[in-house]
C-alpha cells in the first residue's frame, strides 16, 4: 500500500470509521471513498462535476464483416450523439454529466457537426488483417487527442471522466488487444459484439486469429503500445491516451465497458514500461463502471487488476454491453455518493451518537480528534 | 404475463427495440423501462421526483441484548437524521432524493424535532419473546403511518418512494419474521446485524427459535399478517403499509436491504390473501435496490420473487448492510435513467441510422409507426 503524501489511507480510513454507521456497513462505497481521499488528498473529495468523452472512429478491419452493422453506423451514431438522442445523452443528462463527443477517425465527413470536437487522425485506423491498424505517428496522434480531451476537462473544472467509445468493428479491434496483451485465445477474447451469429462469431475468430498470427512478431512480447498499435483503433488510442494524462493530473476516470476497460488495459501496460510513476495514482483513481455481457470483459477486467497489482471489482452489473460510456455515466452517482459520505457524513461524536460495542480506541481517537 | 390496461409489454418492449442500441444492449435498464411504461402506463414514464420514506422504532426484543448498540441509538439517529448528517441524508442530497423520517415507535420523547413526522404508535414494539411484538390495533395503526406517508407522497407529486428504517433490534425483528413466513431455520435468517460478535449471534438465534417456538401456533399458517404482528416491529408494519398504500396508487416504489424487504415481503403476502388484485401492480411496481451482505437478505428476495410469482434481482451489489434506505436511494438514478431510454432516445427512424442485420419486420413496424 503506497504512502499518498500526507493524507494516508489510514487517515482515510478512520475518517470513515467515525462516521455514524456501524464499521464497514456502506462496504464498496467506503473504499471509493477512501480512494477519491487519497486521490484529492483530502477528507472533503468531490466528484460533482462529471464528464463523459466519447470517442468515434471506424476501424479498416470492418472490411472483413465482422459487425452487424453497416460502417456507416458510425457516423450516423456520431450525429446522434450530435442531437442528443442516443443512450449516452440521455442516460448522463438522467444524472447530471456532460458528454463531450470527439471525431478521431470516423470515416466520413462530419464537419458540419458543430457540436462534437473535431480530431480526425484518419478516416478509419487500417485494417489490421492486412497491415498494423496505425502507423507510429498515427497512434501518436491518437493519443495525443485522448490527452487533450482531459486537458480540456481539467480546465473545464471536471472532477471526474469517463471514457466512452463508437466505433463499429472495434469489439473486434478491442478482442484482437486483449488477445495480444493477455496471451489468452480468441474463443476467450472474441464475442458477439452488437450480436453477430454464430456463424460471424466463428468467422469473426477466424480473422482475429489470422490477425494474431500476422503481428506474431510485433506484438510477441506483449507490449502496451505495439499491441495498442498493430491491433488497436483510435479510439482505443484515444482512451488510453486519455487515462494516462488523467492519471498525470490525478482525475477519478471511469472506465466503461469491454472496449473501454481494455483500451484502459493499454493504458496501464503503457505505464508499467514507460511510466512507472503513474501507476500508484491509477490505482486511486481508475473506477470501473460494470461487468458487461460481452464475453472478454471479465478477462479484461482482472488484467486490469493484475497490471495494476490490485483487486479490480465493478460498480454495476447490469448485464449491459452497449458502450457509448453509458455505464461509466450510471456509475457517476455512486461516486459522488461514496464522496459525500467522507465530506459530509457526521461523525459519532458531532451527532452525539452512541458507538455501542463497536467503540474502540482507534474510532475512539478520531471520534475527538 | 398479465395484460396492463392500453399500453401491453408487447407495445413496451416493441418501443425499446426501437430505440438506436443494439436489441437488449441496455440489459436490466431495458426490463425496468418496460416496468416503468406498464406502471404509468405510457411510452414517456418519469420517476424524476424521488423520496425515501424512513420509519423509525424501538423493540422490546433489545432488551434481550441482540443488538451491538444501546436502544439509545434509535433516538439519537432520529436527530441525527433531522440535522442531515446520517448516510441517508448526504445519500439522497448526493441523488436529488427528499427523505422524510417518521417516529412510528421510537422510545424516547422526540417531540422537540420540528423536521420529522410524529406518528409514534407505541414507545417501541413489546418483546416479542414474552408476548406478540403488536396488538391489532397497533399493527392497524402502524401500517396506517406507513399508508399516510405514501400518500402524502403522491399528494406532492412524488413519482417513487423507497423505504427506509431505523431501530435498534430490528435486523432479530426482520429475521423472525422471515422465519415465520418462510418455515427457514433461524442459521438461514439471522445474521450479524450492526456486526454482534459469534457468541451474541448465537445468543440472538436461541432468543429468536425461543419466540419463534413461543409463537407458534398464531404463524403456523404463515399468515403475512399475523407473522408481522407476532414477531415484526412498527417500523416494518409502516413499510408494510407504505407498500400495500403504494401499489393502490401506481407508485413506483424501491425497497431497501434486509429488514426493508422483509417489510415488503410480509405486504405481498398480505396482499396475496386479502387484497389479491394488487400482485398484478406489484410486479410492475416494486424494485429491489441492492443485495446486502445481512444474512438474511438473499432468502427475503427469492421469497418476495416467489410470492410475486417472478424473478426478483437487485440492482446494486456494494456489499452495504446498513439500511436507512441508503441502497434504495442508490438505486433511484439506475430507475431514472431506464425511465429517459423509454421516454427520450431516439428511434433508428427518427435519427435516421441503419439497423443492419437486426433490422427485422418486429423493429421495421415499430420504427415505422
Amino acid at each position: 500500500m503506497q504512502q499518498d503524501g500526507a493524507l494516508t489511507r489510514t487517515i482515510a480510513q478512520r475518517a470513515i470509521d467515525a462516521k455514524t454507521k456501524p464499521l464497514g456497513a456502506l462496504g464498496r462505497l467506503e473504499e471509493i471513498a477512501v480512494r477519491l481521499s487519497l486521490l484529492q488528498q483530502t477528507l472533503t473529495p468531490t466528484v460533482d462535476r462529471a464528464c463523459i468523452c466519447v470517442f468515434g472512429a471506424d476501424h479498416g478491419v470492418a472490411d472483413e464483416g465482422v459487425s452487424a452493422y453497416p460502417r456507416a453506423v458510425t457516423a450516423e451514431m456520431m450525429r446522434n450523439f450530435e442531437r442528443g438522442g442516443a443512450a449516452i445523452n440521455v442516460i448522463a443528462r438522467a444524472n447530471a454529466v456532460d458528454v463531450e463527443v470527439v471525431d478521431v477517425g470516423v470515416d466520413a465527413d462530419l464537419s458540419d457537426l458543430t457540436g462534437i470536437r473535431h480530431a480526425k487522425v484518419r478516416n478509419g485506423s487500417r485494417n489490421f488483417a492486412v497491415e498494423p491498424a496505425m502507423t507510429d505517428s498515427e497512434l501518436a496522434d491518437a493519443l495525443a487527442v485522448g490527452a487533450a480531451s482531459v486537458d480540456r476537462a481539467t480546465r473545464r473544472g471536471y472532477h471526474i471522466v469517463g471514457f466512452g467509445e463508437m466505433g463499429i468493428g472495434n469489439t473486434s479491434a478491442a478482442s484482437a488487444v486483449l488477445s495480444a496483451l493477455t496471451g489468452q485465445p480468441t474463443s476467450h477474447t472474441v464475442g458477439r459484439g452488437t450480436g453477430v451469429s454464430d456463424e460471424a462469431l466463428a468467422q469473426k475468430r477466424e480473422i482475429i486469429d489470422r490477425s494474431l498470427a500476422l503481428h506474431a512478431n510485433a506484438i510477441g512480447t506483449r507490449d502496451g503500445r505495439e499491441c495498442l498499435r498493430h491491433l488497436g483503433g483510435l479510439e482505443l488510442a484515444a482512451i488510453a491516451g486519455a487515462t494516462l494524462e488523467g492519471a498525470r493530473q490525478g482525475l477519478a476516470l471511469v472506465a466503461d465497458g469491454f472496449i473501454s476497460t481494455v483500451a484502459v488495459l493499454c493504458a496501464i501496460r503503457i505505464a508499467t514500461t514507460e511510466f512507472e510513476e503513474l501507476l500508484p495514482v491509477l490505482r486511486n483513481s481508475l473506477f470501473f463502471a460494470h461487468r458487461s455481457t460481452e464475453l472478454g470483459h471479465g478477462l479484461a477486467l482482472e488484467a486490469c487488476g493484475t497490471a495494476l497489482g490490485t483487486t479490480v471489482w465493478p460498480l454495476l452489473d447490469l448485464e449491459m454491453r452497449l458502450g457509448e460510456g453509458t455505464g461509466a455515466a450510471l456509475a457517476v452517482p455512486l461516486l459522488r455518493s461514496a464522496a459525500t459520505v467522507m465530506r459530509d457524513m457526521a461523525t459519532f461524536a458531532s451527532a452525539n451518537v452512541s458507538a455501542g460495542d463497536r467503540l474502540d480506541e482507534h474510532s475512539v481517537a478520531v471520534a475527538s480528534s
